[in-house]
């Protein structure tokens, strides 16, 4: 059996994490398993260097920043090779460049393309275990680059879909996939299983156990992924492509408070208006999530749509560009709201799981302002501090803690 | 004119000195030079990681060792092309996987076997300053290695070497080579030129300016090398093969005081006992230097020889365990011992200043212990409270400062 386990920067903060994890790895080395780890920096450094480089330069090139923040992952590898050493166990530790990764060539953002295995392979049938700097790649230009945020995670599954891995382990400081976030949700319960797409809707959504590419990825190579806590022995969640049916229309709720509504309104109601708005969005790299269009008065239309927050500066300035353009009489923006969502592969063949979920908020009050829905979700628009009690009373309604 | 620049570890230890590092390399780039830059990691950065390894494992594995110090040049060189950036000049940042410097396989200690010089050039040709990491090369199982004690000077001039550099400029805290350490000779002279097998002599009796493997292969390559300080804009000093004759029979005094002398008492008088006794202590990794062999009473003789003072205690252990295989009487041990010699090219087809050099130590009442000669060189063993004055008498005796 082959595994790759992959650690965040948390479970490798210091000597005695990474002896923990060097332990939690060397036990399925010594049942008989090939043992793949990969890491991302220790603790906070990707931070430390990225305020070094800002120190220096406040626009750093991202080229020469990837070169300084690929240190990190070095360093966490080295020192997990060291700590395997100490406890008696072969190990050997690769950087992006040794492995080889092969990535495109966007510094800061990069995509994997291919994956050498035979320096990995190699070092697998010495007995060694082999530890792998999560979250870097190689470019055509030998170059580093780096693979932006959730990175690592993506590092482990394209490994594991490379090298036919049994299964791919993700250790979180969580000890699995929710029904919902057990801060919000009290009764919220480790779901056992979940499909590939429930998970994109929950990670798309704000659940933040995994990052949207390595599961994505994960569905494409059909890796077995697994969630689990470095700080227990707990048996985590399945991620696959079909899991045992459970009675469950729906897996779980999640929450998202990154967001941001912006209403458009009178806009001329003609051909291409719509076309022009969001193509203005898109070349400002803001990723447009709900989107209304609705009649106005006098000929006109109003659009309303949702951003993430934190992107609301960029968006303003965008519209700000074409205002006068499409003749827009106004722009409206509403910070204080959320994203509620059902995610459950059950829904697709059971209709009446969207009308559920408006009945209990309309029983509890919440007011629902933008609604929209795919095959296996059902996202709400509603104000931010209605949260907490909207995430509830759903959970209850479709009896999920059970 | 290409130009190979290197900068130790204290030159470029925090942000204001890399900014000075990268103005005067910039100082050339503008002059219409191709730029190469050097750098060792920042400060003390390599003891660092260092004690970090050592902290998870007392003996770390010397390959992941490697592995890990790897990172501190990769740091400079990236915070170098930042600063140089924001100095508005193109450069890139390239560690010794990129170059690539080929290396022997042991870790930790590694020799240059070959540089891959095509990137550089290409780099040189799109008219960057190419910022090269020092130290650290990569071997023929393509992991890191580094090159040991002054492993960036000896970067340095490979790189000038395999590159057809014009010079190879090496920034110190001193602004050149002095006929005397201006600490302890007061009237000492910074030399404007020296010859390479003078600087060995120098560098090998304790100058400490460069390390001996770079002025070898300088020598080797016939690589014009410059010391200069990275703190003012003097000339420095040129080491190169002929130096203009200076009507100078001595370039320098050096002195040495990491010296023990040894001595083995009443050995049998027979065929193979040195050999022995050497043998013994090569294989335990002390360079012996100066040797002195004299006839005992009663058939026995006396070997006595100076070692590196740090090795006293592994030099006793491997004389302990031949002492009764060689019948050795005694064992005495003098650590108040230290080395001064005078160095120069212009002694080779002049007698006589050997003993010059004893006349004046006699003059001033200075017992010599042990003598030993080069063609360029007259060392003698003293007591290590004469070494100041010895210095002075003798520098004063060739009229070193004028």
């Amino acid at each position: 059996m082959l595994v790759v386990k992959k650690f965040g920067g948390t479970s490798v903060a210091d000597n005695e994490r990474i002896m923990n994890v060097a332990k939690r790895c060397i036990e399925d080395y010594k049942a008989g398993c090939d043992v793949v780890v990969v890491l991302s920096a220790m603790g906070k450094q990707t931070d430390v260097l990225i305020d070094m480089a800002k120190s220096i330069n406040p626009n750093p090139p991202r080229r020469e920043l990837d070169m300084l923040m690929t240190t990190g992952e070095q360093i966490s590898v080295a020192m997990m090779a060291m700590a395997m050493d100490s406890l008696g166990v072969p190990s050997v530790s690769l950087n992006a460049y040794q492995v080889a990764m092969h990535t495109t060539s966007v510094y800061g953002n990069a995509r994997l393309k291919r994956i050498d295995t035979e320096r990995i392979r190699n070092e697998l049938d010495l007995k060694k275990i082999v530890i792998i700097t999560g979250f870097q790649g190689v470019n055509k230009y030998d170059d580093y680059t780096t693979l932006g945020r959730g990175g690592s995670d993506t590092t482990a599954v394209a490994l594991a879909a490379a090298l036919h891995a049994d299964k791919c382990e993700i250790y979180t400081d969580v000890d699995g996939v929710y029904t919902a976030d057990p801060r919000i949700v009290k009764k919220a319960r480790k779901l056992k299983e979940i499909t590939y797409d429930e998970m994109l809707d929950l990670a798309t959504l704000g659940a933040g156990v995994l990052h949207n590419r390595s599961v994505e990825l994960a569905k494409k190579y059909g890796v077995r992924l697994v969630v689990r806590s470095s700080l227990n022995q707990s048996e985590g969640t399945v991620i696959k492509e079909v899991v045992k049916v459970e009675r469950m229309l729906v897996s779980g709720v999640a929450a998202d408070k990154n967001v941001t509504r912006i209403s458009v309104v009178g806009l001329e109601d003609r051909p291409g208006v719509a076309f022009r708005l969001f193509d203005a969005l898109a070349k400002a790299n803001i990723n447009v999530d709900m989107i209304l269009q609705s009649i106005g008065r006098d000929n006109t239309k109003d659009i309303t749509f949702t951003i993430p927050r934190d992107m609301e500066k960029d968006a303003l300035d965008a519209l700000e560009n074409i205002k006068d353009t499409l003749n827009m009489q106004d722009i409206n923006t509403n910070s204080k709201v959320a994203k509620v969502s059902i995610v459950g592969a059950g829904m697709m063949s059971n209709p009446g799981v969207a009308s559920k979920m408006f009945e209990c908020l309309y029983n509890a009050n919440i007011n629902i302002r933008m609604i929209s829905t795919s095959e296996i979700r059902v996202t709400v628009l509603i104000d931010e501090k209605e949260v907490e009690k909207a995430m509830n009373v759903i959970h209850d309604m479709f009896g999920l803690e059970d």
